[in-house]
């Protein structure tokens, strides 16, 4: 099938660009399947709308197109990419919003460097192919002129070497990942759902010679054992999440309100066993 | 054909909850139409998301599945279940959010149990079979790995019972019914819109012998007689509105805000006819 | 096709409105290929909601049936109208939300009459035939009542005249052209759209003589020259934006909270080529 096209961006759910972009898809594709996974990452937010992408994207069919627009350096000399995996397509801004989906193909940590050579099982293109895009291009929207209509192509079947030039790198930022400090593993905040969840980047397999004799340390506040789900418990606390992520929650309230949390602020975690 | 799946879920517009659970539905029912009713329900609040559910599904063709995802007891062993009426199918935690529904279809009104005798026309179904489920399946997002599935398997034409098992009763809230106090009717307020329009329990037949002779009292106000539409007549005003329910609305403003009102709150009738 | 129906209405997103909408939209026709364009117009807007519906059709398939729900006057005798162009369908209430569509189909600015003749090469009609709409029809949601059946049935391919009768006027608000004041081009804030970017009502042909040699004044602000995307130079910014409108824009950050502006805020130009 691969007509279904995903879109992620920050163009909120005021203006006309969500609708403008769908339009184009639609004319070039009248068959795409569109659907939204989210409009509302904070203006020119990378990183969320790189934790978001991730949080969705496996669940989708095969050959699904993930069109991204997060683009704060629309206009500017920064390149616009399609990432083709085994999975799925993805059509972006070369600014990090593919760091996730890049780590999972990488055998190694993403570098300081930024900059990730794409793995064998993956490849990348720079969208260079300028017949297939809307004219006049414009030099502050190309969701709409450049990555929507490469975006619907892909769809019809379009092969990504037709619309751009094989590359070797794409950008990434690095992923904060867990590691020890002393007797402790420290941890951090990747994410603050609507339910005020805070989602870290641990991992159960960081916890498994702990079982549940763990205490976490987050704000001024200590969180002894975990629990199963959010109804269980009182106060703050900690359980392995649908993300498979350590999350710190607060049954019927709004953790990250009650401890005025920030996406990056540390967790540290005691391991007890 | 029965291939509509509708969501209503409290799961905001800021994450990627709702994007997976339609990347679940179309892995498994790539032709789905699936449509948003509403998912910025207050979290965790059942009864705005009954009403809601009720205030739509009757527009919606038939065998359409409904799917609502507000579930504080998420991981407990609250059931997930299967409503299944004449007219749609509904898939849900088993915790109220189908009071309106069941209502419609009892005899009477839900008595104080809050435990609901499915009627002779509908049937209901505790979802029991693991077996199309997503798996693992995780403690704290049953709407991306049992309900998702349930709900595009029903939309395949894949019988309610090879999903669960029959059952006889379904968890209800008791809905406010307008009563008699002395001379005057005693309403509540069931909703506040986006407009500030305050929808009542109030339904024409209690104020059939009135005709228009109606004195409403809310708050500190005073309204005497009803208008037909929310253009006509100036600082508060009561009306027929388009769910069939008495209306406080102000024109050109907004009448919640103006009298600070609340869901729950009571509203005095008194019919001078 | 023709099966494409998109939807701009003031309705929010916390309502079943316009999930009622999709229903009564999917019974008549469950081919339609429902698309948002957007839902949080303020309430009752007119303006808001024209400049939003100009900024997106544009980009759909031809004869996507455009349904716009921004109706304050709801139950009173204002008109629903269907605009047929070459390019759309438009079904609407007849209070101005039409007013840019018009504009390009007029050979001159709307008169301050407010009522526009229509053109040759598009037509209108007042939807009259009651037999295409849900029954009961109330007196405050005509959207899912009369509009959505009647865009329905634009979309199965029924013809505008059998909808309704042949006119000749529509009504329209004059949209504010800049105009010349001594040495100086006066434009004005159309729109401020989610980034905070001042669209206003200048086209690059007011300043075709200029070049890049302008100076642009807002609120106490004095910008010199433009740019040519958000990206670069710093403060404020001008630059024509994806619409073909002149922006004020604030790289990474936001123009209107910085500047305090308001929609019809005046800005001058003074062109020293």
């Amino acid at each position: 099938m691969g007509s279904v096209i995903t879109l992620t961006t920050d163009f909120g759910l005021a203006d006309a660009y969500v609708g403008v972009m769908k339009g184009v898809i639609l004319r070039i594709n009248p068959e795409a399947d569109i659907v939204d996974i989210c409009h509302t990452i904070p203006p020119q937010d990378i990183r969320q709308a790189a934790f978001i992408l991730n949080a969705a994207f496996p669940y989708y069919p095969y050959h699904t197109v993930h069109l991204i627009v997060v683009d704060p350096g629309v206009g500017t000399d920064r390149r616009l990419v399609i990432l083709k995996t085994p999975r799925a397509y993805f059509v972006a801004p070369d600014n990090g919003v593919l760091s996730y989906v890049l780590e999972q193909h990488s055998t190694s940590s993403i570098p300081d460097s930024r900059r990730v050579t794409v793995g064998e099982d993956i490849k990348a293109y720079a969208i260079t192919r300028s017949e297939y895009w809307l004219k006049p291009v414009s030099n502050t929207f190309h969701g709409r002129d450049i990555l929507a209509p490469v975006a619907a192509r892909l769809s019809l079947g379009m092969p990504a070497h037709s619309l751009g030039d094989n590359i070797d790198t794409l950008t990434a930022f690095p992923i904060p990942h867990p590691y020890r400090r002393d007797e402790a593993v420290i941890g951090h905040i990747l994410h603050i759902d609507h339910f005020g969840n805070l989602i870290t980047n641990i991992k159960p397999d960081v916890l498994s010679s702990a079982g549940q004799s763990v205490t976490i340390m987050v704000g001024n506040y200590t969180i002894r054992g975990m629990v199963n789900h959010y109804a269980e418990g009182e106060g703050l606390v900690a359980l392995f999440g649908s993300l498979g992520y350590l999350e710190i929650s607060r049954p019927n309230g709004n953790a990250s309100a009650f401890l005025n949390s920030r996406v990056g602020d540390e967790i540290k975690i005691l391991i007890n066993g």
